[in-house]
């Protein structure tokens, strides 16, 4: 295919006569409009794309939210949910004045970015504010994750601390490493790590892992919650409160997926063809939502029939974890892989949430939304499944212009691309667990991480946030005395419970 | 308007001399690229505007799981969520193995198509990984109709089983005859059904009906519920248990609407006129999300004030219901009618559907989301109504090429579309009752399709899934003995109204 | 950059022989088709982008419903759901009959439309169907906010009359004023206002203003709730049943907000460059989501230290209806102010809301979802915020074609701007409390507005809507007896709260 650019002296004298060099400049001139209107085009359809799909990664964020409120009890109700609002807000802070830049900021060294601090720079194609939304929309989710680990135990100040510091620094520095095209080990550096680079394509490792082994430290640094396990460290379950909330959470996280996992390319009209032909990246933009779909759908089947083998009932809230389990780890290669390949990797992700949720049992590991569990576990999946299943033409087609890169060892790849994927696990786990470890530990050490133990069993909206989440009844407004807002319910019910002790003994 | 191409031969010798052919190639290069971008900007366009279409009719599954949720009893909102997470992922799996192929497989015969299986053999701009999503999100809603029909009742097991062969077979065939250009009645036909095959747009008939009638058969073989009708036969109300997830539901299942009728275009960037002129299909797009609101508001406020009058009170999940009355009836003519005429549809959806619930109140019939009169009869509505509501110049604008096919006969255009559409009726009709029919009627000889009279009286959630799905008091974790999850304090309330009675008496 | 129209003619003349006029004709005639598809592309995609903002816009009115339901009282919650829902519904009807018309119905006069009754007289590219879809999002969240002030007392038909007149005249023409070309005080107005005309980009006046200052005359004629005050005028908090029901809508919000703001642009394929260059609409439409989101996050986290400060808790309802005071704050300013400006209108915004929830409490005003000050509140702010802060060239790039026009204050720009927009606050002032606070003064001589004492304490659910939103025990199914669908949870729990009473005095 030929050039869209029109030199008119070359037309002109193509056209055979020192006179027509105005006909050349009329033709020429029209090509030119043509091309800087296809352009504008471009911009406009990319970030139509980019922007639509940033907005569907926050409403991941309600997902979390409302899988987190309906996970934990109803005494912690308004503490959990409060920490999901604050990750969207001081990461939208953080992630402004220093996360962008630290992740994305160009020119920049392997490690760090050290540009468009405050969006200072921007804008360019590769770096404009929808590139900013869609990333801190990224930023933020990664904490969503961590704070479903340490609920209904932890301080808020804590909460505070250790959020702006993921948000802020830990994250955006390793989702520099693997997604700025300056990272060590960035798919398009110009020196790629095992000459291949980890395809990480929309974070698996970078934001799944990174959220869920920071949730580890933390949850392992401060311990159970009190009645987890019972004196002979037997495992009690302490339930959720509303299943309602856990489906509505997993569906809308579902629905954001399709932001996250497509949306990772970033823009769609790019051909792959040699121009004309039908295929391009509206075509792996699509195969790329699928994919994500059959590993979330696989994984799901697979825990309910798993799960009801081993418990003898069909669980919706086990169904929800397997099914997010799936799409964690398809997260990472959804681009590069087959639909087939996508049912294996749901497959075994149902097998990996439930081998590390009966290790973490039997290690008296609690974590409230099995975080570290389904985004650490299945994340780290996802990485290896993405080195064995990638293929050829799909991994040449995302990552243009390296011919010969390697590819998915099953598919005939080589290893080189599993190297540098172990390379990644290995990585994450040691910078999040040096960085967010320590910053546990410090907290913990400091008195700032854990709540008293009666504050645990009063439960912290009542101690923390000013009353219980929930007021069913709504007696308390008759009598002006009782202007003690909600909570009426919870004592009634209580106290009624009490009554029939009494009543009975009568 | 003049094509696109480009031949460098015959502008070299427009140009007047045979040295010219260089130049005229030179220009010629350059139209081919611009030829080439516009293509690749058409697809970029069409396939972001089908995906984020898919996305929306998707979230209609999380709007139909809060709808059926706030529907049913407490006690089996674990059952009828998880039947809903279902629909979406065996759906998703077996309309990739199966339902696809079925459905727009090409080339096929008019009955079945039987190409694709597995996604095998695609990609092309008719049928590419986007067509596949949009399809297969539209696939699960039929499924999700149907479970509202038979909540509260029902094995999961025989569940599992319809819900297959619903999304994987009876659908699929459904949606072929109507929507793939194979298809015996689809208005693409080479050879029209009474020279117009049917107009079931974004599928009133093809979705609703089948979810409707389905779910109609399966009502009425297992029979009403435990306490729906007396001694006497008389109805009476077995209330949801949250009218806040009816109206979340009904919201998102608008919401989603969105992108199942005015999706259901499958593209965008097409013009209508002779080029230049500004109305297109966008223009189209437009009115069909119009018309749907309309006749969607129309119905809901015909149900408000019916309702009052009948009622002497305003129900608001009356009104939710009417609301998806009038969207299931205009789906079919939604991007064929004016918007007034959409009003006329929502009136006359919003009667029947209080007629065909007057209708199953004295038949003894019980639907719990009142799926078969809703899906069912508004949606047998909407096809006749499209019949004679549809304008010439939308119908060929929508479906052109075709000079002189019939429209609506209210409109002018005679009674051949008409008949078509009756046609449609009886075949869905015909075809779903003998085959959803049979297989529930199977399901019940065989003792798989109703639950125990014990466990419908306590609930499926606690006998089937492992608990209640709410536990607002947190009472039972204190005590380590308390470690049967939730439920303590459905329990409790029962023992405190039980106290009452004792106390009162003493 | 040269125009893209081709004349035969000239460049038959330019090519230089009179035979080249048919070359010249065969390159023209492809210059006109690649111009028509250019348009025709641009149609696609920029109503692809308009409707599908429309669609996050109307995803607010769902947002809407949830924060209401959860900040009532459980007694009230059919009641404010039923409302928020017939604010669409009937917004529809009225806003397609008449409302588009009065607003933007061209051409006009410059205090009212007069075109495009039922939508008579479209489509052409500046009033297609698309307008008017989101048009009518924008006029329904208008009634919701208003709804959210008068809630918990109000009969249900003064809510279907103001409603009806709010979204059918009083908006419509303040949206003609400000945003229609023939608005007198619009910024695109032939003779502009004070040589500026208003800013209100997507609304913090036309849309939020209106809404609040609606609801502030409806709640300060009707007085506080029963038990908002004590004896001694003391103010008594009267909380919300479900806290979890406000994070949700408020996250939903949030997420449609992303429709509102950027998607006031109307269409995002527009150059600003002279071509070719990379920046454009794209880019400002991104800056908008981006300042839309700082906005909210600085409100949010102020409010969070600023509460934490006066209350001594961290509470996650008040976080809320910070972030939504922030948004409503930059809805005026969004795509003129730099990100940095948008901190310092979400940190003022919060104060703001602090200070007139002070007020209101002072004044014994009653504002069930505090809209007056959210909206009204901040709004107002938001207007002076634009006036202050507008940059020069975000200013004429939004606004094009007025070269030297005014722009924010503290810019550098003079005061011409704020002065029209102190106007503005003065005139949506005026013409609200003139109209709103008429009909509400009618209503209430009438005996229209306020519903009885008794049905108050009982609660509207019971006594208006067919009973309690809630059923959470299902004991009432098994003995027909008691078949007055909902509520008994309610009863049994009062009933044991009397028990224990009365137990305890045994």
């Amino acid at each position: 295919m030929a050039a869209l650019t029109c030199n008119a002296t070359d037309l002109g004298g193509l056209l055979g006569s020192a006179t027509n060099l105005t006909a050349a400049t009329y033709i020429c001139d029209r090509f030119d409009t043509i091309s800087a209107r296809l352009s504008d085009t471009t911009y406009a359809v990319d970030t139509t794309y980019l922007l639509f799909s940033a907005y569907l990664v926050f409403a991941m964020q309600l997902g979390f939210a409302m899988l987190c409120a309906g996970s934990v009890r109803a005494k912690n109700t308004m503490n959990i949910m409060l920490t999901n609002v604050l990750d969207a807000a001081t990461g939208g802070l953080f992630y402004y004045l220093f996360g962008f830049a630290f992740a994305f900021g160009s020119p920049s060294n392997t490690f760090i970015g050290k540009h468009y601090f405050g969006l200072q720079g921007i804008t360019s194609p590769s770096a404009d504010y929808s590139n900013f939304l869609y990333q801190w929309a990224f930023a933020i989710a990664a904490a969503g994750i961590t704070s479903g680990s340490i609920a209904e135990r932890t301080q808020f100040v804590a909460y505070l601390i250790y959020s702006s510091f993921l948000t802020g620094f830990v994250y955006p520095v390793v989702s520099h490493w693997f997604w700025s095209s300056d990272g060590w080990a960035s798919p398009t550096h110009s020196r790629l790590l095992f000459g291949s680079g980890v395809i990480d394509f929309a974070g698996s490792g970078v934001v799944h892992m990174v959220g869920g082994i920071a949730g580890l430290w933390g949850a392992l640094i401060e311990g159970p919650r009190i009645g987890r396990f019972d004196h002979a460290g037997r495992p009690i379950a302490l339930r959720g409160h509303s299943a309602t909330l856990v489906v509505l959470g997993t569906f809308l996280l579902w629905f954001g997926w399709y932001g996250f996992n497509p949306g990772s390319f970033l823009n769609i009209l790019k051909s792959y063809g040699d121009g004309g032909s039908y295929y391009g990246q509206w075509s792996a933009v699509g195969r790329t939502a699928v994919t994500t779909t059959l590993a979330g759908c696989t994984a799901a089947l697979t825990t309910l029939f798993g799960k009801r083998l081993m418990s003898g009932h069909w669980n919706v809230t086990d169904v929800c974890n397997g099914l997010l389990g799936g799409f964690a780890a398809i997260t990472s290669g959804c681009s590069v892989v087959d639909p087939w390949a996508a049912i294996v990797c749901g497959f075994v992700a149902a097998a990996v949430l439930i081998g590390c949720n009966k290790l973490a049992e039997r290690l008296r590991y609690d974590d409230p939304l099995e975080a570290a569990q389904l985004h650490g576990g299945c994340g780290a999946w996802g990485i290896l499944f993405t080195a064995l299943f990638a293929r050829e033409k799909y991994v040449n087609q995302v990552y243009p212009g390296r011919p010969g890169r390697p590819y998915g060892l099953f598919m005939g790849g080589g290893g080189r691309l599993l190297a540098a994927h172990v390379i990644q696990i290995l990585v994450i786990t040691g910078w999040v667990s040096a960085l967010m470890g320590s910053l546990f530990y410090i907290l913990h050490r400091m008195g700032l991480l854990r709540i008293s133990e009666e504050d645990e069993l009063a439960g912290m909206d009542l101690t923390r946030h000013g009353g219980f989440a929930y007021a069913y009844d709504d007696e308390d407004n008759s009598p002006p005395s009782n202007n003690n807002g909600g909570g009426f319910m919870m004592k009634a019910m209580r106290a009624g419970a009490t009554a029939t002790a009494t009543a009975n003994q009568v």
